[in-house]
């Protein structure tokens, strides 16, 4: 017997920029939706049925409609508004709805903030996810693209050798990675809009401050240290998920060049990369 | 109380190519190999000891080392020679490769296949997937970025309409997608290599074929159709998932032109599209 | 005292795709065009007046209106009514008009081309580039992305050495390029619309059997040798612009495992990458 | 007769970071090189006669080399230091060097910048590109990727409207465009190597405060105004080339759901685009 197992279906990609023309200042938010559902759509797969369908094309313009209401705050606060629209609708189960927010920042016009004109800034991504059930909502947070480096205290030793093991044992090296990390929120309902900005800002602060204030004998440990300090800062968080790529940077042998190389000159590659994932949370 | 959650680590995009260089004529193989491993790493974690971990560059050389045995028959083969190879480390419970296949075809020349020039296909990407534990394989055959058109026999009706619905309903459209496939493989001690090979064409050909020669009334009724039929056709296989995005191609107004536009002029979209996600099996 | 300089303008990206409905088949053509405009814009920079700026919307406008009756053919003749039809705009003196094709072919279902249903091939990129004058018009056909690889029979030796040289002399090397290529038709009212077709066919043919068939000692001299055969065999052709990525493989060093590698196994490279740009025209 | 045309050749896509080891702090800098050279290389091509061919695996050498005695100063200095290398073999007519930065900033722990720990920037990438010949050389600055819009000041009207327009005229509209600029110093030999940095910073300000304080009939008119104002106030500046694609930005059509959108809801497009090229110069 052959079944449909596990489907969902949504719009991915939908582009908004909401200008906010306050009195004397303007705003931007740039924001990336996506939006997901599970639920029962089997006559759909089938049957050829349609009756369920939410065309995701009304999913696309359901996020316009509401920007003009729920995009005003965080976006954890317009991906629950989603989230509970399409919630709304009998035959899901679980709506899903992503967000990622793109920074722009006033042109500073001779030390002055442009009221109308923007630069986007680049240093990363911010990101939000909402999944609600009938009963259930959880709210994560997070960033991606945020590339960093350390120029030393960063190791990497003591491990096991076999006959495929040609890499020396280093206690200084660059140590660079572009993280990813996704945090959920204990209690969605005590949240206030506003604190999800804030906790923003104080994650981001703790990941750059602990990444750049510890001593890294591996991407492992350095990824449960960050995580670690996330946790103990923050308690509104239950638990962050990272991935870390591990950049390699190769120190360049400049010897047959009669040249010394101290620590100075390294290849950065893109290909291959290590790729470390791992997840702390309170028990 | 702070603990380390799930966890994983490897190497990604290890690029290889390898000439085979029989008598009289080349094949080329290029693939892009990843290796992640689960086990027991968190004392590298929790306290910076790198004992148990084995060195992202040893899993490089690796690839590289085993690919002159194991790197002849179809990547499902050389996927589990990896995986084998470090599933046997003590604290490793599950070991993951996944590889990717590009393809390259002898150049014609003249009606004559080239012994020693190829050249890139490009149609699509095949891929396989094994996760070795101690006493469990899972081998999973693949592909994506295989891109296909219905110019017809495809429609859109029947969807429930609200307050943000404005799309009409089609009986003819443009569907469009690029798919992606992962199928599971039944038994993997009984599979020969040369089967995967075989295995892989017939599905392909079935996947094209059924995606040509059916009425679609949704995205959600064609994965359907066609994962049905990749299980009935291939006793092989008991699961495959799909991903179809929609790539939306609208008909182009040009009555402000003073022309008609029967069904020929469409203009071909990015963003946003439908992303349609399900799983075939059997029960 | 400060002037406006070289200046044009134009869309980019127009994105179309024409389903061709005929009698029991159907065709698929799609294509990205760009227009690009340079004329008498100056005051439009310098004043502000827009009285003589055809707004890139129109041009994105244009391209469909035009598309029913011109792109019928091959790109060049679409690309050739598309800019005669700016050329013919009185402030413009000169019309570019470029254009891609992305190739689509039917469905193989059990043995027949499905009539209805199609698979993006994506071995290449064909091109075109018109540029219209007042009495002027230059026609170019071209590719690119054609990735291409000789296993054998290219070498590179006896090149300088000086003090920052450590590359070895190979006279077995893989050689592998990714052809972009422009080729300028000599008299453009002298060639039927059908020619551009069997041309594009003819030359991709050249260059392809030419790549596979000729021994190499650098990048430079097959790019010579590839030109020259295109300028040979295609009279019509008076001049051929050649840009060849020399993507290296490197060959891998398994000695430290106790294996020989006898120009088997190889690291792919993205960078660096040579690049070597070259044309061949008739004197 | 079939003859060589113009031709060059070298190496791009040469990555690399060094860090400067200073007392107590550590700085990174992180470019992109590409080298290209003209000459005699007639040889190269019709005749396999490699002799006079610098391999482009020796100017990656080359560029590592010297990164410790020349990569301190600005990246103009870099590429002069390089540029000079190349053009002083004989076989060499010109040699150009086009560098990209990629900026790093210090971490801020707590208040503090720290010494060894980096994020990436991400605003924009900074260029430079100089070509050397015997007896000339051309010493050029630049950015690219740099991301800005206005949310008012900016209207398209006037246009001419034929057959083929539909686009209405608007007084109040977004401008949004993403800059490459690259500007032509006066007289290198005069230019000190921090002059390069402080032109470079002073330019960016002069392209965003110009670009944010002014009113834009259109892209063409803000071309004109933002790089007119360059050499206005930055006399060591010959000429400016600015590429500026109009990043459309749609108004979208809330009134089917009962909503008005008063300059609030746009959706963001990446395809087609606007695109406007244009030099200003000293006449």
């Amino acid at each position: 017997m052959i079944e449909l197992g596990p489907n969902r279906y949504g719009k991915s990609a939908i582009r908004l920029v909401r200008i906010v023309r306050g009195a004397g200042r303007h705003e931007v938010r740039d924001v990336t939706v996506a939006i997901s559902l599970e639920g029962d759509f089997e006559a759909a797969h089938v049957a050829g049925d349609n009756s369920a369908v939410v065309a995701t094309d009304t999913m696309k313009n359901t996020v316009y409609a509401l920007a003009g209401e729920h995009l005003r705050g965080p976006i954890e606060a317009f991906a629950r508004a989603l989230a509970g629209h399409f919630r709304a609708v009998s035959q899901v189960s679980v709506a899903r709805v992503s967000i990622d927010e793109h920074g722009w920042s006033p042109i500073d016009v001779r030390g002055q903030a442009a009221s109308d004109a923007f630069v986007r800034t680049g240093l990363l991504t911010r990101t939000a996810l909402v999944a609600a059930g009938p009963d259930t909502e959880t709210i994560e947070g997070g960033l991606r693209d945020l590339t960093v480096m350390k120029t030393t205290r960063s190791g990497f030793s003591g491990f096991p050798r076999d006959r495929y093991t040609t890499l020396a044992e280093v206690d200084d090296r660059i140590l660079a990675t572009r993280i990813s990390a996704v945090w959920r929120y204990r209690d969605p309902d005590a949240t206030a809009d506003a604190d999800f900005d804030r906790s923003f800002e104080a994650v981001r602060s703790t990941l750059l401050e602990t990444f750049a204030d510890h001593d890294s004998p591996s991407v492992q440990a350095s990824i449960w240290i960050v995580g670690r300090a996330v946790l103990e800062r923050h308690p509104e968080i239950d638990e962050i998920r990272m991935t870390l790529p591990n950049l390699h940077h190769w120190l360049v042998d400049l010897t047959p060049f009669g040249l010394d190389n101290r620590g100075e000159i390294f290849v950065a590659t893109q290909e291959p990369y290590g790729l470390i994932e791992a997840t702390v949370r309170r028990s």
